[in-house]
This record gives structure tokens, sequence and C-alpha cells, in this order.
């Protein structure tokens, strides 16, 4: 029997999570979408035979519907994830949980009340075959023990605008969530280290910037946070340990020569190099989702990690210091 | 509604399309196994709810299967491929189409007398992303027309056992049927190089082997075909253009660096290296027999012209000399 | 009429400078070596026909002797090359330039007061054609405005002892030196972020480190310092520009493959990284030294800036806080 | 006391060995050059303070030279290399030692009459840092016995126009020489096939062409030989052993990545790629001539049996057939 699922927000990731899960997962049906814009929730629902629902309690609430996709705008991920929670309906719940902590803990509170997990975050570059390979070579022990890890992150052009203090929470937010999961330990400071803006940077923004962050045990990670890189989208990912180095590059299988160059393709967006990642986790989460297998991917407990690392880092931006990452003990619920 | 599938012979390759069509593969469900071996083909129905059938004939010829895939020993596809024909169901039917030209010649006549095209073969390297993104970049004509194409086969060990004959047909075969996708020409010599033969190679068989290709128009392809190359599993295939050069490799997203050396892992089996490139296979042929898509993957005829070319590659190792491979006129139903 | 060099220390380096000047370098002959060892002096005065002097002072005042490479250990550095400067003769001095910014200060000082450019800093790195190909570049304007370097620099294992003040004037400095040359500007802050220590790290020590500078307009320059990391030497350097980024390696000729892995072998010393370095530093000193070309190489002004800078690292790495990089006005000698 | 250096043609590569001789080689000095074009001879003259003679024969029997160096045109270095034999002068002399084998042969017997080792061919690829650890890696075992040497020689467009016997002469030979010297072994036959051509490729003439070779003991080696490349000038070589592989690039420091494209610039000539190899090269017959090691570099042999495989290869491509290579017992004198 399919998982019914019902997907809110048609934007690019929405509608890229509902036709994915239509002709590419086993085991869900897309039965219902929903976006503020109706037209475009109309053509994403005729293409894969889905209904249109007129808001998101509506589909929420609806007995047709298994588990939702929140894939809305970031400012309302906080009460539909409520929304979901009361109606007792899994999610995969894009990241950010929420964009402030507060609301973030709302969410995890509301869970940990309620006992059970019903939040999946976002977090695609877990099931990355880049990200899954890295960890697996740590695990081996061949590089020894994690003393630093150096995380690269540059877009193409402003995805969000150059409000720097939103790069901490929309960008860098996935190496804070990869960071945390590759060496299993959770940060305590964060400082932000403003470079030289570009050309291309509005006057009081900040870009590129290098995020350091240190972890309970000492372990550094850094992020080189770029996002006006104007080459193109890149992502790369050392580790360097007691004993060796691993290096995640983007898995290119080509590489051309030609007019005195020999290299690789580098994509203008995200979607190019993570689009497998994307299929993965949706096949994982509706696995889990059905009872086949454990719960995987990122928790609420994750996501309120990932922001409180967030509003550290943008705090820094501000006074240019090093910034505590305050984090209360994590529920039983997830460990 | 799923494609009902039914899966017959249940080995290695067998078991992982089983797994993968009812796991990883969007509008399928296996409704029915079969192998010769009843306990192999029962630990796999057991996995994943699946009938077991007692015979190949039973599974084709039931009402509850809409398609099959046919993944037996090579001697029994050109039989099954036929009994399927008769039934009028579509089939995955795994490479090669027979073990001799004449038998395969059977089986096209078959299909092309019946006037639909049923026969899907399954050559995988069509569906994995270095190949796709090879053809797209020739294709896009940045390095202009195509001159030479070098490919590299290399298993670990050797996989069929040291017959000289049978790595034209088992394993050369991919590289003759991926070359005429690549270049889209159909190849008229062929010239087998035999290498002095490593310490492994048993007295009166040959490894490695060069095989030199010529096509209608002069393009020229080599294979050098190593089926005991001790250190992994490995593919490659370069494309030399009249304006540059094309150079497919493994993919690799991790390079580790300890001990003095810095690297990338080469697996010792194909399956990891093409493990996406079956889920694609599989998901496509499903999309395509459920009318969702023209036909994809290769054809009748496409099995037909690569076991030709294995034939000629195999009289060629007795001769020594360039030999001709001899095609009929292509059949309108491939065009 | 070659130019006559005397050699003071023929430890590992100073000995492969004579060698290097007496086998591969035109232009010049070594015509005398100094060293407290005697006998280690003998032994390379008569690979190379040379004439073993008692004393530094004796070597420097030879009416035999037209320039002099001074290879001592650190702390004789700045009397040995007071008296060089004393007696007119350009000699090439090892870096440091001092082991403190007070004794740096004073050679600088007196060549200043000298009025004449005698003395070449062996920052052989400006020689190797990795790091010229870099310049050449970022030079270029293909990337863009420089903001940001990330440079890495890994020993296999300790080679001056784990006292890390040690690594920022004896290792670090040679990314200090390089980035003021890479970009042309001065450094203002550094901060020095200390990892969690590796296993074989002493009590009371860091390593890895990571060094962060700020230049006069905000260029960000880090540096990871890990004297014991293992694996092997290795050096690397990042620029990423406004418009793109260029990544140095150690242009390695040879991808070996066997045993499940395919990669580039990583030496243990940094001299099979820099041999080619060192003999290029030496040519272009010995011609700038015979008229033939225009001073190249680092001078004492940048032998003092790399040293300050040095000095303000290891104030860092003691209070954990930016510190200032105080430098005088370069004086007009070396404009 | 320096070797005393003449040098007979001042084109790119007789200018390129004066200048490099008189710049960064130890323990020469070019006394003298000659030119048929008397301006061009002055003009290096006076770069390097070196004399003009009025003809070869003046200046090899010049009492001023030790040695000669002969880059003159294909067709004059037999002549040159025995009046140079007569005179009892070492020669470094271009390949190939002549256009023909019969005159070949005549300067390889007039220095075994002679019975002293005067002849140095200029074969420089033995000096490049890439082939020179190619061989090192293949000698130290961990590749196994070479069964297969993949070459690959690309010009960007054709150096020599496009006679398609001058690309065995002139361009090929580089593979046929360094082959030899890699595996250590003759080679019996030699096979050209001919691709089809590309576009600017004039009628009757083929390119690109691969030569296929069978050594005494059966190993293979093939050459792809393209003068009309376009993308530029790329040399490449693959030796496939039993246990493993190793792959020769061009040894690159800097990725650049920009406009979407991350990789390696590729030189438009040779000298780039081989300019270091051309030094060491120099100052390896130096310090032979100057009796401080005993002879390097390849000798007449080598430049007669690599004559001698250029000679049947220009007959295959004539026949399309396999051809002899025919060799007289190797003279004593080169054991």
């Amino acid at each position: 029997m399919d998982l019914r699922v019902g997907v809110i927000g048609t934007g690019n990731i929405g509608t890229s999570h509902a036709l994915s899960l239509h002709g590419e997962v086993s085991g869900a049906t897309v039965v219902s979408v929903y976006d503020l814009d109706a037209d475009r929730a109309d053509a994403v629902a005729q293409d894969i035979q889905a209904d249109v629902y007129p808001s998101p309690e509506a589909l929420i609430g609806s007995a047709e519907v298994d588990a939702v996709v929140i894939a809305s705008p970031d400012d309302l991920h906080a009460e539909q994830a409520l929304t979901a929670l009361s109606a007792g309906k899994p999610m995969l719940l894009e990241k950010p949980l929420a964009p402030t902590v507060a609301d973030a803990r709302r969410v995890l509170d509301a869970e940990v009340t309620l006992g059970r997990r019903l939040i999946t975050l976002g977090f695609m570059r877990r099931f990355d075959l880049g990200y899954v390979q890295l960890k697996e070579q740590i695990t081996d022990g061949e590089v020894g023990e994690v003393l630093i890890v150096h995380n690269v992150h540059r877009n193409a052009s402003a995805p969000y605008g150059l409000l720097s203090d939103r790069t901490m929470y929309n960008m860098a937010i996935h190496e804070f969530d990869i960071s945390r999961w590759l060496i299993d330990e959770e940060f305590t400071t964060v400082q932000v280290i403003k470079g030289r803006p570009g050309p291309q940077t509005p006057p009081g923004q900040f870009d590129p910037m290098i995020v350091m962050l240190t972890s309970a045990t000492g372990t550094l990670v850094d992020v080189e946070a770029f996002v006006n890189a104007h080459y193109g989208y890149e992502v790369t990912c050392q580790v360097v340990g007691s004993l060796g180095v691993l290096d995640m590059s983007d898995g290119a299988f080509i590489t051309r020569t030609a007019r005195n160059l020999r290299g690789q393709s580098i994509p203008d967006l995200w979607l190019g190099r993570f689009a497998e990642a994307y299929r993965a986790e949706l096949q994982a989460w509706v696995n889990a989702t059905r009872g086949l297998t454990r719960p995987v991917g990122a928790s609420a407990w994750d996501g309120f990690a990932a922001t409180s690392m967030a509003e550290a880092a943008a705090r820094s931006i501000g006074t240019g210091s090093r910034e505590s990452i305050e984090l209360p003990q994590r529920p039983a619920l997830y460990s």
C-alpha cells in the first residue's frame, strides 16, 4: 500500500519533490498539493494526477493524506509543522526548522510533548553519495581522529539576496548540519570573519565570510560562505584527521579538453549537484514513514541545533567576536 | 496502476533487479520470481512478498504478470525471449541477446515478424550518468567530429573464466554496444591484437587484448579488454574529436590522503560502478512499458549488432587478421 | 667570470645549496665552506673541490669570496648577516632573517644605513613553478580581485619539535611571505585558532592551528599549520577571487593504480617538493648578483615583515585574540 | 674548466639550447655558433658573447671547441655527425639520427668503427621528470610486468606539414624511443591504423593514426599520433602492468575555476611541456662529456633503432599491414 503524500508549496523545491515522489520513488503516491499561487499548484497537480487543496490546513487534515512534504516559505515552516504535529502526520520539512531559535524551540517542544518523532528535516546532504562516503571513510578510521573540517560553499550569485545574516540561516546552515552529522558532536562557539567584500556586494553586507566553529572537544570546523562567487555553484569538504585527509568533491564523470583547457563543468545551481541526494532522501523518508526502516535523516533536534548555530553566527557578524552556541539538554526522544 | 513484473533468474543480477524494482523504482511491483534453484528463488520472493513460479513458461504465461525481466544464464536468453514474444509480454532481457549470431537472429526475426518492440536489452551503460554526459557532450559539438574512441575495460579477475572468445561476447560486448550508441554508427571491421599474456593467463588464452574497430565512415574505436587486471574493476572511455577530447572516469567523490598516497578507491566489482545505472535503467524501462515515455534503452537490433561484433572479434582472435562485421539491413521496426 | 661563493653551514640545506651551485647552476663556483662541525664541512668541500675556512668571519672576509650563502642555525643569521653587510658581500640568507623582531630590525636598519641591497632572503617558494604560475594567473585577472587565500602546510612529523610559537617562526613563515608576495599587500592583524591537539601533540602545545590573517584592504588569508600530519609533506594554496578560484597543488606527473587505489605519491619531506625551486632560486640569485638581472627574490624588508607576522602570531597563541601586526614605514630602499 | 661548446643551427631548438647552456647549465660555455642564416646566428652570438663561425666544418674543427650541439635541419644531421666523428668531437645531436635508415646506418657504422661513443641523441624525454618517474615506478615492480603501453601524442596543428610518413619520422619517433627506453626491449612489428581524417587533413594524408607496435616478448605499445588536434599540445603515457597501471600526465600545478569550468591549461607548443627536460638533458650531457658521469641519454644505436621503427611504420601506412622492424645485432659498443 503506497504512502499517500500531500505537498505544501510548489515552488522550485516543492515541485521537484512532487515530481520525484511521483516518478522515481517507490511506495509513495502524491495525492494532493497546495500552493498560495493556485495556478502553480494546478500545473503540478495536473502533471501528476493529484488534487489541489484550498489551504495547508485542509491538506494536512485530509483523511486522504498519510504524510506531508512542507516546502513553503521559511517563515511558514513552524506553523505548518505545528499543525501537522497536531494532526499526527509525519512530515518531511524543508530546512530551516524555523527562521528564529524561538520558533524552532516551539516546534521542538511540541514534538517532545507529543512524544513521537514525526518531523524529518530536509537536510538532503545526509543522503548525498559524496557526504555518505565521506562519513563512511571517517568511520573506518584510516585517517585517524578528526581534527579539522574545512567546508566551502559557493553560489554563482546570491540566491537569497545579500543580507549577511540570512547567509547563515539559509546557506551555511547546510554546513552547520552536515558538520554535526559528520563528526557526531555539538558545537559550542562560532566566530564569523568578514572578508573584503567583492565588487558585487552591497554596502553594509559581507561576502565572502569565513565561519569558524569549535566543537565541545575542540574540533575546528570552518566554512567559507561565498554567495556571489560568480563562476558557479560549488560545495567541497575536507576532513583533516590525525593520520590523513579526506577530500569530497563533486563526483564529476567527464573531463573535457578543448581550447587549451582540460577540465570539468561546474553547474550554476545546486539542484544539479544534489538532484540524486534529493531522490535518495525522499525514498528513505518514504521507507521510514511506511515503517520499513527506522527513522533516518535529520530530526527536529537537528533542525533546532542548526538554527541555534545560525543565530549565534548571525550575532557574531554584528559583534565580530566569538559567540557561544547555547543548546539545552538533548531531549531523550532524540537519543 | 503499477506494472506487475516477473523476474526470471535470481542470481546476482536478477536479485539486484528484483530488489531494485521493489524498493527504489516507481510504478512497478515484482509479483513473481523464478529460478532453477528454488531455494534461491524463495529467499528473494520472501524478501519482497512475491510468488515463486515453477517454470519460466508459467511465469511468462501468467495473467498476473504484465512484463518480465530475464536474467537467466546466457544460453537460455533466446528461448525465453521467444516465449515472451509469443506471449506478447514486454521484457527487459539481460545481455547478450544470445550467445551466437544464429540464435540472436532467430529472436530478432521473431520480433520483426511480430511487428512490435517488446525487447529491451540490458545494456545498462546507456543509463550511466558518465556515458549519458559523454554522449551529451559529443552532441553539443564542442569537441568537433568524433575521430577516435579509446575504451578500457578491466576486471580485477576473470569473471567468466579466461576463454578469450567469451571475453568478446560477455565483456567487450559492453563496449561494442556503447560505442555504437555514442557515435551512432555501425562498425564494419574488427581486429583483435593479442598482448603478451600476464602471469595468470592460462596457456592458449589471451589477456589483455586490444580490439580495434572501424566504423562505416572510418571512425576508429579501440577497446583494451583485460579480464585479470588484478588491481580492481575499471571502465574508462576517451573520445577524441577534431576540436578536443572527452574523458569519462568513474565519478569518484572522495580523495583520501594517507600513508604518503593521495587517491581514490577502485572497486573490485562492476556493481559498485554501475549500481545507479541499473536503477535508472529499470525506472526507464518501467516508465516506457507503462506507456509514459517512448521506448528507451537498447533494442533487439542493438543486441543483434553487438553479438555480431563479438562473433567477428572472436574470429579475429583465431585468425589474427581484420575481420568483417556483416550486418543485414536494419529492419524498419528499429528506425 | 664565475661568481665565487662561500657557503656557511653545511647541514641539510647548506649542503644542498653547495652541491646545487656546484653542479647545476651556471655562473657560480663554490670556493669555500664553513661549518662548526669541521668533518661535515670537509666532506662537502672534498666533493666539490672547495676550501674549508676556520670561521664564518674568515670566510666572509676572504678576498677569494665574492658572495656568501648563509645556512647556519637560525639564531646566528642576524650576526652573520651583519658581518656580511660590513664586508659589503652579497648574501643569500636562509629564512628567517632572525628569530626575533628586534634582531631582524637590527639587520634591516644596517642594510638601510648601508644604502645597498645585499641581502636576499631564502624564501624559495617565490621560485617554485607552482607559486610562480599562481601569481601569473592572479595577475592575468581571469579570477578577478583576490578576496581570500587558503593555505595548507603540513609536515609528516614535527621538523622543529612542537613548540607552537616556533611553528609560526619556522614553518608558517613560508605562508606569511608567500601570501604577501602573491597579493602584494601587507597584513595588519593575525589570530591563531588552536585546534584540538592530535594524539601525538605534547601537553601545552597546539597542533594543528589555523592562522587567520587580514590585510590592509581586508583580504583574508588563512593558514592551516599542521606539523604532525603523519601522512606526508603537503603544501597547497587556493586563491579565491571575485570571478573564480585558483588551486595550486604539487604538480604530480604520475598516477599509480594498484590494489584498489588510484593516486599520487606524497613525499615525506619538503626537499622533494621544492628541489627545483631551490635550484631556480640559486640560479636567479647568481644571475642578479653578477649583475645580469635586477634583484629578485625576497629582500631584508620581506624577511622583516615575515618575522613581524610570526611574532604577532606567536602572541596570539598566548592570548587567543586577534593581534596587530606593527610594521614601520617601508624604507625607500625596498620600493 | 668549463666545456667549450659550439652550437650548429640557431633555429628554435638550437637557440634554446644555446641560451640554456649559457644561462642555466653548470660547467659549459658556448663559445661559438653557426647558422646558414648569418643574421640569426649573430643575434644569438651577441646575446651570449660567442663567436660566429662561417661553416659547420670550421666550427667542428676549431681547437676552441671541445664539443658540439647539432640542431640543424634533419637532412644535415648525418653529414655533420660524420664530420664530428672524424674530428673526435663529442656531440649532442638533435633527433632524428638521420631521415633514412640508410643514412642512420652510415653514422652508426662510423661510430662503431671509431670504437668510441661520441654521439648523444637529443631524445629529451628521457630527462623529463614525468618519464623518469614513470620508469622508476615500472622498475619498482608495484604494477608487475608491463603488458601494454598506451601513448598519446597530439599537436595543436601540424608542425611538419601533414605528410603522414613524416609524422612517423619526426613526431611518433619520440614514442618509439621512449617506449624502447621504458620497457628496455626492441620492437619487432608495427602496424599503422589510419583513422578517418579530421576536417583539416589534406587529401591523401592521414591524421590521426594509431601505431601498434609489438615487442620481441609480445608487449603491446600503441601510439595515437594526431598532428592536428587543435586544442593544444599534449603527451600522455599509460603503462598497464599485470598488477596495476601507471598514468603519466603533464604535472600541472594550477587548476583554475572560472566561468563554470574547473581545469588546467594546455600549452600550444611542446617547449612549454619539455623545457625543464631540455635543461636537464643539457646538464647531463655536459656532465658526462666532462667525464663526471658515465654516458647518459640516447646513443647512436637508440637513434638507429628509432629511425628503423619509423621507416617500418611509414611502410605500413602504405600497405595497411603489419610490417617487420629489422634490426641488425646490437654492436658491443652499446651494450
